[in-house]
């Protein structure tokens, strides 16, 4: 019999992958970018829009929504696919990285970290176990295990150190989990930028075994040549069987430079967080629409690209809205830079699927530098 | 040869009347409601959304279009309707009224008014000439004559002024717009709660002649007694071949009652400021979406309600979305009021088609008085 949740891979390209998750709730094309979904909602999205950029799969944040609306309340509702209306799968982090960032008055021990709400100021404890007790309830198709991310830089006496209790958590995850089949838990690597303890990290979970393994610890403030270094050899060091998650990441050329070292997922706020503020992503750079040169201007933002917003609004239209403070700037930028990215992630698969990644991501840099670039 | 611009009266209940425009961009059904797109957007919705929910029309304001992004922009960029991605008619505002309420240093004259932007300070100065100028480089399918909406309340010997000037305006607003075939010019009914200066103002449109006739100076703080008053006689003053316009109305039972003393057309902000505040319209009464008692209610907005919002989303959903600040509850909660008004235009349609528009009013007001009423 087949396992409900499992991992194909199809093609290779160097060390890029192209493959499918199959999980009960539908297939997982990867490599794959997961829209960030935070608070039960892509914000500015209907859930059917996002599905409609080629999005298989969006990420849920256990930390906001343990928090709010709550997720036992979420359970009672019949789960977040429901009350979200988002029928595909979701992934669900494990709140540690954002306790750690958002929360107040926290305090980390080896059960767990204490901590303040930062919405009503109440207080919590979480752990491996009441992670996977959350992520129960929402409902996640894939769970993550609970970890401390190593802040940047550590010094390898640190860095060792919050690794270790990552992966004492790991094995605490795996066994508060339990047997949930069609439901995956995913180990997350650490080790900061050390290759003994990258090496290291995934030996333990390789033997406590997951059905698929992130690489935490990364897009911290490290900046891409130190990320790139470490995926030279991190994603290597996992099992060749299993999907490899890039957590947080990234800028479309991270996440370029990250498929051809051999990541099969990502997930960022970039895109939706860029659009509400204006920042759109193109084929030849980032467009600030903003700019009072785009004041008059009747071109979509990108020419080549076939959203629904570059299909039927201008530059001018948008510049408008967006100065005009109206919602529909927002909405329109997202939705841009949500179908931007998933065209990024299916010329990718393609590319790898007819051995010439390489030269797909050559011409993304090179088109790039042609024109219109911005800063973002 | 039949005017590309032309109104047919298809079935009279009472003073009710079912009909039908016909401009070259579509078909408007009557009695209808216009959904508010100010700032060349509805609020929060995509404009095919817009047409979904069953609209036929929208307006547009000619004070902030004129002031941003400028009428000579959206003229160079193809007119109103392709900026902002909507085919069917547009009927546009003159100006007059937001110029009164929303303008600084504001200096009323036989000639027009000058004014200072809000946006940025700029002078301005708003004539009939200018604003019929305005309203067809916006390329607005039913122009509004340039009046004075008389403040509520004002003596008789002030509303008579006031109705005076804006039929002078009127005369030179005709005159001004000049051949337009395919596009409409409405006159606009004034006089206060005087029914000898009402008929005085009808008959002088009428002699200048107008494709429809608004009914102006109501929904400006007189209430809806003295509205029903007004509408008791004023719209039998104004030709019977052509839509009759209530402009700013209204709420729910507003529109029923204006309906049934033989008012076409409708306009207003609520369902789309509402949804953005957080209230819905439902068939039961307005429902307060903040209301702690929706926290964990899985139900719809409104059980009997086909929008998008109301079939796959509970109220402990919108409740969530909207306390978190999220703009999907904009988007939502939009969605099903203007859905909700757009439903409830259609059912006056309908009973107005099949003569019995009395027994439908009956069943609005007592379903609504069943339960679930919360103040608005």
């Amino acid at each position: 019999m087949t396992s409900p949740f499992r991992f194909q891979i199809e093609a290779r390209d160097g060390r890029a992958r192209r493959g499918r998750i199959f999980t009960p709730r539908g297939e997982i094309r990867t490599p794959a970018f997961m829209p960030v979904g935070t608070a039960a909602t892509v914000k500015a999205m209907m859930p059917e829009s996002v599905a409609a950029t080629g999005a298989d799969i969006i990420l849920g944040n256990t930390y906001h929504l343990m928090l709010r609306p709550g997720a036992e309340r979420i359970d009672r509702l019949g789960g977040l696919h429901r009350f979200m209306n988002w029928g595909k799968p979701i992934l669900t982090d494990s709140g540690g990285f954002q306790v750690m960032s958002l929360a107040e008055l926290r305090k980390l021990t080896e059960e767990g970290v204490r901590f303040s709400s930062h919405v009503d100021g109440s207080r919590h404890l979480l752990t491996p176990e009441s992670s996977m007790e959350i992520q129960r309830q929402l409902g996640s198709d894939i769970v993550m295990a609970f970890d401390e991310c190593t802040p940047y830089p550590a010094d390898e006496r640190t860095a060792r150190q919050s690794m270790e209790l990552s992966m004492r958590w790991a094995l605490r995850s795996r066994e508060a989990f339990g047997d949930r089949p069609g439901h995956a838990l995913f180990g997350i690597q650490q080790g900061s930028v050390y290759p003994e303890l990258r090496a290291e990290s995934a030996e333990k979970l390789t033997a406590i075994g997951f059905e698929g393994y992130a690489i935490g610890g990364l897009a911290v403030g490290e900046g891409q040549d130190q990320m790139f270094g470490v995926l030279d050899y991190a994603p290597g060091m996992l099992p060749e069987d299993r999907p490899r998650y890039l957590m947080g990441v990234g800028k479309p050329d991270d996440i370029v430079g990250a498929v051809e070292r051999g990541v099969d997922m990502f997930d960022c706020v970039l895109p939706t967080r860029s659009g509400r503020t204006g920042q759109a992503f193109t084929r030849r750079g980032p467009v600030n629409i903003k700019n009072a040169r785009h004041a008059e201007d009747p071109r979509p933002l990108d020419p080549d690209c076939s959203c629904p917003c570059c299909a039927a609004y201008s530059r001018a239209y948008l510049h408008h809205v967006f100065k005009a403070g109206e919602i529909i700037a927002s909405m329109l930028m997202t939705w841009h830079n949500l179908h931007y990215y998933q065209e990024l992630m299916a010329g990718l698969r393609r590319a790898i699927g007819e051995g010439r990644l390489t030269a797909y991501a050559a011409a993304f840099h090179a088109q790039r530098a042609e024109e219109d670039i911005e800063p973002i």
